[in-house]
């Protein structure tokens, strides 16, 4: 049965199941508000829906929950950290405070990651680069769901992309986005509910369009945004391979066919070329361009400009990006959400195996 | 009638057209590298058919053929370029070499240009990071044609994105597309041929779904990437919105509606909120974060994997972002272009006025 769960309530299981398995005081509360954000901002795939799947990683060796995340390599405004494998929810906030700092210091900072983990939603960390009056950009590569235009091989990750821009008396702006026509998650809901997809989102495993939400299940392949070359395919596939170059050829992680999988039943790839799965971060000082008072005043007249605009029949307004999230994440916060019968039952599995109280 | 040119023709013409109007030597060349560099890479409509686009600017007073191009902020890893009005061919090539220059001084350069105008394709500018082991970026707005998701005004240029990657023994990856699904380039070729245009490019003045090339003519607007909300075109928007942001907001150029349109006989926006068109740039120095030789390595295996993985029956190769217009660059280059009619007539018509020989 669905069940109703209080964040609080969630916030503390989590947080309780990190430190069971190991991880410091500051670790597990990072690792947990990174989680929750997801199911915040309503990226349900994304939140305590995985706990038990980081856990498994974990059980199989493949998290280190103490892990000495460092820097191996940097300049003025880069870096390359090092995750030694530690959970993505923590190692991404580290590196991106890196990013912050070089940007204080030198107007931008860029850091790319190797060896780490999957790092829950991207948008997390871009928006660290707000309260600091900066733009924050975070990507990640993934283990590979897509298959390049032209292509039938799963060769790239669903690889997503958060820029985080801040405004005056408007909120700021949020884009979070998966490269590919639509996200693993959507995917899942249709399966859930046993319908079909729309046009350009998969294909059968010999390249034919498919709207069966289950063909992954049977060797086909998510779709680069776009779907297909007619509908700018080749343009979701340079995205998919840019976050793909900057968060691991950059830092010496694995990439394409070669980053390791999130389900930890799955084996680890042949062959792999670097370590752990990679990470990019960015951000850009708003005063190493213009007055942040200036930039956000101009910032407020885009939003608005966009917001007022005029509508296809039938359509509220143009959202702005972040905002639907944003009203999300106030309403959760306070009222908490339904959790679906699986994620409920996954939780009660982890509260009886490390004896938590949920 | 369609007519034959070699490249040093045309180079020769285009090189004397912008001496004539007052460009120094210096500026003429590179404007005519750049603007060639179009046709030479297959993006004809950003070639040399735009050679009378930028005199009418210019006759218009609205392109300043001996700009004082400076830096008017900068930090260790940022500037902001004032383009003083001149052509975009010649400022964001300055802008890119600023970039450059703060990389190899501490890793990264991120260059936001104000006050220019219409730069060309740009990939030309993101490469220019190759030679020195960088990475590239460019991006620009432009004049708006596209409405957001929901929307039905034009709100957006397509707003394009240029990446450039070295490798080692392979060519480097260069990737530069238009954050719509179809540049308006595409479109214009449909016109011409009096074709349909594809689902999802267009869409009419009150924003129904439309495949007719002349839309935009009757208060149409192109699509951002994916086309509609199913299809994931708030995706798209939000690119196109990033880089207008970038390009224009962190500057003081203009943005969303109000930036200047290229053609010279279309009145400019009122209220315009900053100085001409706006251009983003970044260099990143590869051995910021790792050996150059490491990083190009593994760039070879990327390619080659994916180069060489199974296709969709009926394509020959999954495409490696660059080398379909590498391959055309190296023809054309040596072989010339074939110009449409229409572009003839106006370089004879530039010909004559300016004395100049065809």
């Amino acid at each position: 049965m669905n069940q109703h769960f209080s964040y609080d309530t969630l916030y503390e299981f989590s947080n309780n199941i990190f430190l069971k398995i190991g991880c410091s005081e500051t670790d597990a509360a990072i690792a947990t508000r990174v989680l929750l954000s997801a199911d915040l901002r309503g990226v349900d795939s994304h939140g305590v829906a995985r706990l038990s799947g980081y856990v498994r990683l974990w059980e199989a060796g493949r998290v280190n929950a103490k892990p000495n995340i460092h820097i191996t390599h940097e300049t003025p405004s880069t870096a390359v950290v090092d995750g030694d494998a530690g959970l993505g929810l923590v190692v991404a906030p580290a590196a991106m405070q890196v990013a912050i700092n070089k940007a204080m210091q030198v107007g931008t900072g860029w850091v790319s990651v190797q060896n780490s983990n999957h790092f829950g939603i991207a948008g997390y960390h871009a928006m660290m680069a707000l309260p600091n009056d900066m733009i924050g950009i975070a990507m990640t590569n993934a283990s590979a769901l897509v298959a390049p235009t032209f292509g039938v091989e799963k060769l790239l990750g669903t690889n997503p992309i958060a820029v985080a821009i801040p405004a005056g008396v408007e909120p700021p702006f949020v884009a979070d986005f998966a490269t590919t026509t639509a996200a693993n998650g959507k995917l899942e809901i249709l399966q859930r509910k046993n319908e079909p997809t729309p046009q350009g989102w998969v294909q059968t495993k010999t390249g034919s369009m498919s709207t069966n939400a289950n063909e992954l299940k049977q060797g086909g392949a998510l779709l680069p945004l776009g779907g297909d070359r007619e509908h700018g395919s080749h343009k979701g596939y340079m995205l998919g391979s840019i976050v793909d170059i900057f968060s691991a050829i950059l830092s010496g992680a694995n990439y394409g066919p070669w980053v390791p999988p999130f389900p930890a039943y799955i084996p680890m790839p042949e062959n792999m070329p670097g370590k752990g799965i990679g990470h990019f971060f960015g951000a850009m000082r708003i005063d190493a361009f213009r007055p942040a008072s200036e930039f956000k005043q101009h910032m407020d007249q885009w939003i608005q400009r966009f917001r007022s605009s005029e509508t296809v029949e039938g359509e509220k307004a143009v959202v702005i990006p972040g905002e639907p999230e944003r009203a999300m994440e106030a309403i959760r916060y306070k009222e908490g959400f339904v959790l679906l019968e699986p994620v409920v039952k996954d939780l009660n599995l982890l509260s009886e195996k490390f004896e938590v109280k949920l």
